[in-house]
């Protein structure tokens, strides 16, 4: 249940509707919703009779009862798809269907710069690229950190393509905030409450993927921690499982789709190419996902995939993005979807 | 290594070759090709020497070396894509793109008939329907066996549908074989290699269900059982892999599309109704495995899904069906591939 | 729900109260319970009305109502533990820990009988031996088949330990009983449904594997066929399930002993060698699995592992055999059970 | 490959050894080993003759290959177990079998203060308690936090026993260092490496749980970040993974045990509480971890389970988990293994 305070209730009042609850035998947890008011939210249901008497007392708005064990995501609370403009005019969960391509990690400038090239000009609306990189070993290129966020600065100046980048930890997300326009949460990361919690009060955007092995469940109610600090910009992002096939390096779950469209109102977008490993999977998956109904992608492109520093087997060189793009509109066209377009054309300029 | 022997090449012979090769260390197994030739089939490597030795051989047409544990069903040794002509000028694995549809089983002439005219009225060009049921419990429908097995006879004679329908074990599949056009191996028996073996020798088209937890490797070991008899129609289908995610029965495995077609010159279809066993998934996941390059599609259809005796969540309305035809030739436009349409219209021909 | 006939219920009257039933909305399976009374065994659950009034029928002796799903194999139906007896005054799911060890395939009369005298030496009380090998490849080597039988047939004779081996389709169930004391169902036929009825039909004691990815309700359901044949001699094996970990071929799942002790009242025994697919975690898991509450295990040994036919690398040699069961035996004495000895020394004779 | 320097080998001689080596080809990341000797670690394997050179080099006091991707956690490179001293002259990973035991989270004084008298009397050598709680659910109990803290100080004070308590974030290190004698970093967090780098740092013993879905590989990859700070003390904790078994919360993954054994230095304990969810569960699982080679337990106790705020259906009653720690014990003599007592024994004290 959620309940949704009155914009004038006070915090001493909201204490004080709580403390009524807690001692009806609700327990809640206060929160804000994504309009800006108070919430208090209780993990149990309560009976008919508790909720017509919560909804009568004074400073309470409303009162929703939603199924299962989803609050703030459920679409019961909030019908509409939630829409999240991310910069520059782009919107994911919008008609618009929303193509986020770039390396996976940030290498150097001109890596980046050429990357960011070829993927606005071959069809994408967000430049992706990690600085800091999660990797199962110490040993492996753990990302150009600050650095790296300075080169994404400074293609998002050049290229005005809004930028996705992951942030590891609390204390970093102020400053990744300055050169980001949406905090990616990982997949390792799904689960970092504390992550999660702050990115809730940054108020920014946040791609959040589905954790290695995480069931829709736990994805939503991860979301849940984002939404319930007032923050409603939450993208899911689904990235693959876990599972035995060992042909590919996660199994895609495409039937998560669906599957969280109907229960919540927030927008999903894929990543083919985590999920697979394998550059020649990444077409097939990403048409697979646009016709499932997924809101956008997140696609690993290098212009010198042999060289990448991080998942060289799964990047798409500029050509077969540019490709992959073509071939993507039409299935888009097939489920009435235009994609969006970046505002900036580099070739048209270089023109 | 595949060694295919010349068609003149006699039995006597045939075991020479096999003792030659055996006494230098390269241990075969015989069986025939979809020529009909005679073939060797090593299960190791052999060294380029030993090929071009084994090449020289009197009575042996060709050498082939095939990557991984694939053999017969590898790309390499037939680098085109199967087609199998399941009966009435309907063609899996060739430009069209196939749907079989039908009741998830066989449960009376009335609800046969009303289901058989739906999906043919909706744009399905093969009947299912199960008159055996392998079911977890025992003390679950089983099906109407052979009953079962008349009815389908009966509206595939009404109906001009080639009919695909389970066959569980290997003395039933003759009396299986006149009355469907396509044996249908389900996933609880990818692995039961007596049935493949027989199913091989029959000749018929064999509809192959990847096992509950089959990696795409053991599902294309499973069909070379059948391959093996010199039976070559064997169509793979996707039906879900058992993963952790408790919100669908099993998880749909598209990248197995892709990655198989790599490998294989196997046409795969996509089950995306005992995947998911929610008929709200059977939609987006249909248009997703279309997109991702499948075959064809094998539906659960039922005029009244409320009193299905099986499966009964995951059976789609006749409206229902028709809309998702109508969608999925959208998607195959965006694709390029044709809708292979029923020969016979029901609707048409009351009118 | 099961109802149990009184013996001298007749099979039309029997049929009665079938009718009976199914018109008062209760549909119902017949079978045979282990003291061979027919038994009518109902799917669903039946009210508290309903069963009193069943219980009133004439010809019925008692009705007992089993939570899940589970029937004839559930615990509540028969509330002590299941002992087979398996030959050889052998007894598996009594006070005895019974350890079943042997090649994981018959290659040669000389391989059986030096692994049979190492087997029985090292302290096993029955002798297992695949004739009929599931091999995922058919290039792989399939058994000795018949000839395997025979051997198996003399090292019986000879040793006297009571000889489990595989059977993998109902055909050759006759044949092989002439050989065996216990029918082996391997993990890719657990849901071989003819088979496991045959297999019930035969009066045999089955050791049933679990399937690679069953569930424990399904790996219970598939003894339920068995069961349901009037045949009570069902031995489970835990023998690994499916994960996405690769440092062993399937994941020992131990929290099913109790799982399954729990609900049902048949013996399950494990089998540490296909598990793992590696000799170093046999001894481990062996003990585990006894210190878990297991009633005996089934052990891959080999006289020259390097030499093995068939997975090699999971084999012990005789001396690591002697040396586990030595470990073995003192677990077992931790836990208040005494290991089940061979009747036969072969050494011993051999002075 | 691991270049441990020599001790007086300063930090610019240290810079330019790792730049001759990159130069070389061999890119290196510097550390610290268990010794306080600074070493250069490489990802990537060497040939001979690089790694003869490099031995070579001045300033170099050994240079170790070690298989894999394992480095410092590698047991060919610290060939003996590593012993973690954990408070109070407890040790893990050496003859004694430890017992960490308490509540899944600290309630409230006399809830801890009940349990852990319950756990000392009952043999448990260290107590267990939650502060923070990662948890699925924003609306659940997220633990008593601080407060939590200072009463898991308290009970140190009081009884002897050290505490082990989890840690969520980087930032709270060093206030939880103040109360608990061992950093436990959740399977939440397995793959959280700002928390792992940082826990390396303090130098205080680390309990390290298995991720949700983590191979060993990724597990052990995990605590080599913590090794690489020069922290020695890591304790694996195997909790049960990911599988799609419904009857268990987590499939306990005992193989886990003897595979690190073999290929790490590392201590194993084993948590039968998480990894089930089911009390019942708890002592058959505990008993198969001992024999199967663990070095220790981490088990839910609460003196009333049917209140506990978190996980409830898995806690042990004080008279189960003495009983527990009975049957341990014969166990434990099997394997030849002895218990660690607490040194404190509350009722002893009481008369
Ligand atoms: C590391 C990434 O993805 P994930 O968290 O899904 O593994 C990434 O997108 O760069
Ligand atoms: C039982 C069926 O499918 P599967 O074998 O894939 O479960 C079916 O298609 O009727
Ligand atoms: C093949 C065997 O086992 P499973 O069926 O468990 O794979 C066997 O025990 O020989
Ligand atoms: C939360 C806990 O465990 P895990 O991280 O293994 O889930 C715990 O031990 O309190």
């Amino acid at each position: 249940m959620i309940v949704v305070l009155e914009r004038e209730t006070d915090a001493v009042r909201a204490a004080g509707i709580s403390a009524e609850l807690a001692s009806a035998g609700v327990a809640t947890t206060p929160g804000t919703e994504a309009g800006g008011r108070a919430v208090l939210v209780s993990e149990r249901e309560v009976s008919a009779d508790q909720s017509t008497w919560i909804r009568g007392l004074p400073g309470v708005a409303e009162v929703t009862v939603t199924p299962g064990k989803y609050r703030l995501t459920s679409r019961v609370f909030r019908p509409t798809t939630t829409t999240v403009e991310v910069g520059a005019g782009v919107v994911i969960g919008g008609p618009g269907f929303v193509v986020a391509a770039g390396p996976c990690a940030v290498e150097s400038a001109g890596q980046l710069d050429s990357v960011a090239r070829a993927v606005a000009d071959g069809g994408a609306a967000v430049l992706r690229g990690g600085a800091f990189k999660p990797r199962s070993s110490p040993y492996s290129f753990q990302g150009l950190e600050e650095h790296g966020l300075r080169l994404l600065e400074e293609q998002r100046d050049r290229t005005g393509l809004p930028v996705v980048t992951e942030v590891l930890e609390p204390a970093w997300i102020e400053r990744v905030a300055k050169s980001a326009d949406i905090l990616q949460i990982g997949a390792r990361n799904m689960q970092n409450y504390p992550l999660l919690r702050e990115a809730g009060r940054s108020g920014l955007p946040v791609l959040l993927k589905r954790g290695l092995s995480a069931t829709v469940e736990e994805w939503l109610l991860a979301a849940e921690y984002v939404l319930l600090e007032g923050n409603p910009n939450v993208i899911l992002c689904e990235r693959g499982i876990r599972s035995y096939e060992p042909s590919t390096r996660f199994t895609l779950d495409l039937s998560a789709i669906p599957v969280v469209k109907r229960v919540s109102h927030l927008p999903v977008i894929v990543d083919p190419s985590h999920s697979g490993g394998r550059a020649d999977l990444v077409r097939p998956l990403a048409l697979a996902a646009a016709a499932a109904g997924a809101d956008g992608l997140l696609v690993d492109v290098h212009t010198d995939p042999t060289s990448a520093r991080c998942d060289a087997d799964q990047a798409l060189t500029a050509p077969e993005f540019a490709e992959l793009v073509e071939a993507l509109e039409r299935v888009l066209y097939a489920v009435d979807r235009p994609l969006t377009r970046p505002l900036w054309a580099p070739t048209a300029e270089a023109v």
